[in-house]
């Protein structure tokens, strides 16, 4: 049966209809009135679904080109930067940091743990010639399903003082919550194919007073990426390149939807979407990735044991169901996969992913659990939430 | 009456509807099978578009973000580039050149005018020591209508020996012929809302071996720009960060759809339809911004007399016929109006365009033409193609 695929990775997420068919209406010229409206709209619930009234940026770009831009708008030659690395991402940022000639201190931690945020405090106190520009970490590393106590490392940068801190919130923003004016963040990065319900495509970055400040002196080379021009270009309701305005239909409907749902309600739902998956694992005795108390709420990590192979979990299915899950990534691949939760998922989506995992391990010959115990631990979630 | 604009604006262009609905499935995974037959199958068609066995890479970017990867993956810092300048777009990669340290010759030309390609040989022949490390033009100047005779100007190029020569073909690529390999174009930069017919938010950029030699000492910092990660996805058909899969999607169905016209038909019909087009402002008697010898297919520049103001004709066209047409940029706002015949549009939607701007012109009291003028001489045209 053909056409009938379910999305439950971490990004792309699903879309809902009506962003799909605000999608595929024909394109408006960008410099209109009408195209100005949407962008007026769009940029306020953006602060709305940030909680901050910085500026939040919208660039034609993936969640990748978007934290680059956080990084080199604010930071110049030989900078030096304390760099969070636990996963493909935090790596990621490492590598970004050092094209630019900065110099990088990289913090890490084994892909499945979460950063060990006393690592910080030390370089940070250490720092008594606040000689460290920025602290550059992943909120929720999207490979292995960890989250890291980004509200614990801010409080270190807070006292500080000096450093920024610049954080890929590509798979926690509209997750979990990041109240960024009460933290006080000054880069925020993510993308349009998370929390956000609508394909990828659009990169986001809110950007605080503070690190405005150090745009003025910022030395490193940009143009498509420079923030300066969207900046201003958005005070005008508009945007310094041409925009993809059919994303821009997509990303009002959804907004939309996110402000009727509400933020809090949001957050409850990846919270809870969160519980039921990994207690849905450990009642099938799938060892997760992540440890309880450093959980992403857009994915869960399972490493099977031995005897069972994660590509062929994800292969069945696929094959049987058509529902997508993740594989792992670089040293991961083949060890692990991955249940994405993020954005347009409900609780009768992630029954229907539980579901479909028991009955592939059935079948791959697995028989280290009572059969329907994922479905029992699901249930006994749902009844306390 | 809402929802019936006409796109007549050289950017974003009309999409026609097979591509609008496959827009609108639902996202799939970009690292999955179905996503990779996409990518060859789009790989290949993009090729036969560009006339070359090159690379060509698709960004997630507008047409600047995809030039400035051209620009920024094979030249060095205080590399002498030539940068020829008689537009909008042309002064653009000047800036993006001095944004990376680059030393940059520009030579101009009067908004409106073609560039003189006698400077650029006179330029390249007095490089005798081959310090010129590129040569950085705009082929369809958007912004005036004026096409460069990058023909010519690549000959002088190739005659140097050493320079690479640099294109945005944003918007020439596909409406006009660009033979690529036969000329020795080394990098062609152009956008996914010109003649490709989808919505704006891909870039793409072709690649030549010699400037991939030139990638190897190319010392600029990027990571997101960065071509060479692209081109090494490309060849396993996948991309190094999330593409936007849905406009893949539209991009899978209107490279068919053009492969069906055929490339030539798709010259000639750009042809025609800047033939009527122009033809039809002579007969109203609006002087047009470039002249006979050097005009871009993709859009017709028309700067009315004093007495008609250029807005005020827009505004009534939009109005009254809800055709969108395009104003003046920087220095030209409120001078000219622009009607886009770029990718997308028929001879109907031409003639459509006529007459409303003849109807428009009339409510303004503008009596400078006889009554029927626009049509009869776009008629003309069309009897004698």
């Amino acid at each position: 049966m053909d056409d009938k695929l379910m999305l439950m990775i971490p990004g792309p997420t699903p879309v809902p209809e009506q962003a799909l068919l605000a999608m595929a209406k024909h394109p408006i010229g960008h410099r209109s009135g009408d195209f100005s409206k949407i962008m007026a709209e769009v940029t306020e619930n953006l602060k709305w679904l940030h909680q901050t009234q910085n500026d939040v940026l919208v660039l034609t770009a993936s969640g990748t080109g978007a934290m680059e831009a956080g990084m080199i708008n604010f930071l110049s030659r030989g900078d030096r930067v304390l760099c969070g690395s636990n996963g493909k991402f935090g790596e990621r940022w490492a590598e970004v940091a050092k094209a630019y000639g900065l110099e990088v201190d990289v913090i890490s931690a084994e892909w499945g743990t979460p950063l060990d945020t006393e690592k910080f405090r030390e370089k940070l106190e250490a720092d008594t010639k606040k000689e460290i520009r920025a602290v550059i970490l992943t909120h929720s590393e999207t490979s292995t399903g960890v989250l890291n106590d980004l509200e614990t490392i801010n409080r270190y940068v807070k006292a500080h003082g000096e450093a920024l801190i610049m954080v890929d919130a590509v798979t926690s923003l509209g997750a979990v919550n990041i109240p960024i004016d009460e933290w006080g963040l000054d880069v925020v990065a993510s993308g349009s194919q998370k929390a956000y319900m609508i394909p990828p495509g659009l990169g986001f970055v809110s950007v605080s007073a503070k690190a405005w400040e150090a745009y003025k002196t910022s030395d490193l080379p940009r143009y498509y990426l420079d923030l300066g021009p969207y900046r201003k270009s958005a005070a005008k309701d508009t945007t310094p390149f041409t925009p993809p305005v059919n994303l821009f239909f997509a990303l009002q409907a959804t907004l939309r939807m996110m402000k009727a749902e509400g933020l809090e309600q949001i957050f409850e739902r990846h919270q809870r979407l969160t519980k039921i998956s990994r207690a849905a694992m450990k009642g099938l005795n799938l060892p997760l990735l992540a440890p309880d108390d450093a959980t992403s709420t857009a994915v869960t990590a399972v490493r099977p044991p031995e005897a069972v192979d994660a590509e062929k979990v994800r292969s069945v299915v696929k094959k049987q169901f058509d529902i997508a899950l993740a594989g792992g990534q670089d040293h991961l691949k083949g060890k692990i996969f991955r249940i994405g939760h993020l954005g347009f998922v409900s609780d009768r989506d992630i029954l229907t992913a539980i579901s479909a995992i028991e009955v592939a391990l059935r079948e791959l010959g697995y028989e280290g659990f009572t059969p329907g115990a994922g479905m029992a631990a699901a249930t006994r979630v749902l009844a306390e939430s």
